[in-house]
């Protein structure tokens, strides 16, 4: 990591859609990112983001038409990092906590309490219910990534707009399985950004 | 602030579920928290967050039967944060917009042509892909709120386990308009964390 001043890295975030297209973010660094991101909290720790990380040629030529008015990102970025949601996420749930349990984290009782306790409601989640837990753990995460990113001396640009219904199909996912969250380009800004304001929270805050 | 430490506030970041129950935030802090949390993006920077901040005796009794399994942070936080998503984020959208153009941050013919172009496809939103945008940028934002949180010295715990159909109901808004996205509960933490794992990304990851 290259900065660690916090309020610079938070607060001088801005949404940069135009990036120096010669540079590559290396595959290890990108890992340390990614695995730097996923530290971000889920609901009973199920992590169920996953990523595709287009970076190659082919691979940005095969998202540039899903991206709809977005292609400058596409074209410029190190890697566009298309994050889902699985909503089978529950499947890893043996893998994440019996490694808690290996690593002394967690009693292998809790493990079981936990585990009997949360693994029958997600299976029976609904799939709007279902949809809504992994697009907000998956976006809080994403968060993390964008801030991460800037920590390594990255920016980013969080697309909401491209072709969500067939997204996961073209990149070999299983649709039902795997829902798209959104896109986040990443890479080194080549553009100031512009200022943007926020609402004053006390117009959209009431103390109770 | 009290703390500026990017690793520090980012990657000791642990879920805490008690809280020094007789420490409040002051409201003054409280509003800077949210204000710094909510420079967070969103998309075409329609800010649908809303806060409802749950910090009076009244207002947790009102909200213990509505947190099911979550009463300690209910009881022993200095706040539950409610965050609902706003249906209808696009009727600020003006108020927004204007705000960019008499700043300078914008040229009043980008705004036009911005709104132009966003305000109808925001209008013919189904309720499912609007309540998908809500949630995904109020989940961002929450995320920055927990650093922010950190970076004033308080912990915090993200709260998906609620009676999410009446609970805006509960507190006086239209469930129409303002979907629960989750709770927050923040204070000063009163033990020490524990531990968790995270599966390796290389597992969850695939470079294109």
């Amino acid at each position: 990591m290259r900065n660690n001043d916090f309020k610079d890295i938070v607060f001088n975030r801005h949404s940069i859609k135009s990036f120096d297209a010669n540079y590559k973010i290396p595959r290890e660094e990108m890992l340390e990112i990614l695995q730097e991101a996923t530290q971000a909290p889920s609901s009973v720790n199920l992590q169920p983001w996953r990523f595709v990380v287009v970076e190659s040629d082919e691979g940005k030529e095969k998202l540039r038409p899903l991206v709809k008015f977005n292609t400058r990102q596409n074209d410029t970025s190190s890697a566009m990092i298309l994050i889902f949601g699985d909503m089978k996420c529950y499947e890893k749930a043996d893998e994440i906590y019996s490694e808690a349990v290996r690593r002394g984290y967690m009693p292998q009782e809790i493990k079981e309490r936990a585990m009997g306790f949360f693994l029958p409601a997600y299976k029976s989640f609904s799939r709007q219910k279902m949809n809504d837990v992994v697009k907000i753990d998956s976006s809080l995460m994403a968060m993390q990534l964008q801030f991460v990113a800037r920590a390594h001396g990255y920016d980013t640009n969080v697309i909401g707009g491209f072709e969500e219904d067939i997204i996961a199909k073209e990149f070999g996912l299983d649709p039902e399985r795997y829902v798209p969250v959104m896109i986040i380009a990443i890479g080194k800004a080549d553009y100031e950004y512009h200022e943007s304001v926020r609402l004053d929270v006390k117009d959209i805050s009431k103390f109770v």
